[in-house]
């Protein structure tokens, strides 16, 4: 096993990665207060809730499943999770454990950051991307129908647990999607890990586990590093972006879940390549290393036949990432470095996603 | 003007008090980024919303209105000012304004808790109780069906600022029951100001200028100090929840709006005296003292006929202030000192309720 610390103060906490985790005991360790709920989705509970619940030796438990799938990402979905609890009498002292992907990590962190304005909480990710991205790092969040995570808060957890055989029975387009974020960590800051990706890729595809939880360890703990540095966003986190105001505005375009998040950034950080190579910044060969890992993990390099350049430009223009109406966007200056502009025109957006191959 | 600063370190803010604020640029001074929204209500918007607007020089201004009265203050609400935010491409650099009585404030304020994780906004209370109490301290949040104020966050405005013009349009009911949260300060922690409050509780009624600025600075100076010492009511600042929690039961248990808060809490301390009397606490004078000014300042002293003791301890069982299955009451050891008891029974608040005069 590894473990990963994310430092950030008073908020500290481990990240645990490694196989066989849940039959061992380190959410009952994490457990703050005298009650824990498992929220859960109908997809993952049945394989791992049991197993889980088993090793949690505590007084009062609760289970709250939800609907599998990023639709059902909003405030219904919030509420149904605070009824549960209150119907149940839990009360301030109570830990939530998020048992699933990204979308039961970031709706039960929301519902922990707000239920009687903050409880404790657990994230257990059971898909590659959460693993990777949304369970570290304190972004919880809901969507809304105008726009991804649009209400949410930075509500850190009491410890990550990564038990890597979840994710055998994980469906093999997730899986790739989640690959999509790991490449992302080598592009932005680490040319060394995106070389041991290069090398790697095939083994990844076969879900070695010697490989993944390398793979998952270096993704954590650059994400880690860049968390700690900058909690809240103001600067260098903003680097993690890279692609998803391009993706962002596919899963948006699309409706939520047509492409997953994981195809969406990748198409997104083909686009950032190719724009940055386009205002000079990037070489031609780094462009085409870029494309080409992505094609091997067989993720969607392509633009979606329905988003049309007006469309793109008319959806980033409501993405978080917007400063002052000046579009901020992560571009890169060469692979293992990315950089952010502020100076980014619609003219220049379109033209690259004009001039996209098919 | 008086200026109280609520001292939170990096989160600090003053607090303006006076007449004719309105027709300043307080605001103005304190919006952050280059856009803001005014939140308020169908009753108070007439009134007031054009004079303040009126004030802010800034590119990109807009409105959002909801209904009026507690029970709009739900997740429906918030929803609609993140979709009317999100209609009109307001982003993360954006201040919220909060033009209103304690429901909009605090709808308000956890809406720029949660959009995109968080933007500033401004406290523009309208409302006795909101200056007093809602306005100051950062608690944001909505109800939900089976609880009040369950859903929600500690965020901190940018500044408050507090025209007391604007009680001129208040109905006397409400303006009785923001009186509730004045006396109260008083009852917890400031004998001295208690016996103020006695000597001028005519002139507050008759709602004298100089009167009201006096007892919303101590009021305002008495909760800031209190929060600068325990921002996420980890111990003291729970002593501002004297008549709180037999309050929200009587408030759940008629149904929001039947009784005002400040009604709610009025009988609700006077139960708490009651109690603090039954276990060897407090003095009969005291308890008789606390009853009379909530008699001369029109407040009700009883039950209502719907509540029974039954349906007390039910509903006292899901407030935020049980912790670990044990309810925390607030209750008083002389005026002017209340403390904190973990060890209330069941059956002891049963008896004081059986036992209250009709």
């Amino acid at each position: 096993m590894r473990t990963v610390e994310v430092d950030l103060g008073a908020a500290s906490y481990p990240i645990y990665i490694g196989s066989g985790l849940l039959k061992n005991d380190f959410c009952q360790q994490h457990i703050v207060g005298n009650s824990c709920m498992l929220i859960s989705n109908t997809t993952v509970a049945p394989h791992y809730a049991e197993v889980l619940s088993q090793q949690i030796k505590i007084d009062k438990t609760g289970e709250c499943l939800l609907e599998d799938s990023e639709q059902y990402k909003n405030l219904e979905s919030l509420e149904k999770i605070i009824t549960s609890l209150l119907e149940q009498h839990f009360d301030r002292n109570t830990t939530l454990i998020a048992l699933g992907g990204g979308v039961v990590g970031d709706i039960c962190g929301f519902a922990a950051a707000s239920f009687q304005r903050g409880v404790n909480f657990i994230q257990v990710p059971t898909t590659l991307l959460a693993m990777v991205d949304s369970s570290v790092g304190g972004k919880t969040a809901v969507n809304h129908a105008l726009g991804k995570n649009m209400i949410g808060a930075f509500h850190q957890p009491q410890c990550v647990v990564i038990d890597i055989d979840t994710l055998q029975t994980l469906e093999e387009r997730e899986y790739r999607a989640g690959l999509a974020e790991v490449i992302k960590y080598g592009l932005i800051i680490d040319a060394e890990f995106f070389d041991w990706l290069q090398q790697n890729i095939q083994l990844l595809m076969q879900r070695d586990s010697e490989a993944l939880i390398y793979a998952i360890e270096r993704s954590c703990a650059i994400k880690a590093d860049v968390v700690s540095q900058d909690e809240k966003e103001q600067g260098i986190r903003a680097l993690l972006n890279l692609g998803h105001t391009f993706g962002h505005a596919i899963e948006t375009g699309l409706g939520y879940g047509e492409w997953l998040h994981g195809e969406a950034i990748s198409t997104g950080m083909i686009l950032a390549a190719r724009l940055s190579e386009m205002l000079g910044l990037l070489s031609k060969t780094d462009v085409k290393r870029t494309t080409d890992i992505f094609k091997q993990t067989g993720l969607p390099t392509h633009i979606p036949n329905a988003m049309t350049a007006d469309r793109f430009t008319e959806l980033m223009a409501v993405d978080k990432k917007v400063k002052d109406g000046v579009l901020r966007l992560i571009l890169m200056e060469s692979i293992g470095k990315a950089v952010i502009k502020d100076d980014v025109s619609p003219a220049q957006i379109k033209a690259v996603i004009e001039t996209h191959p098919a």
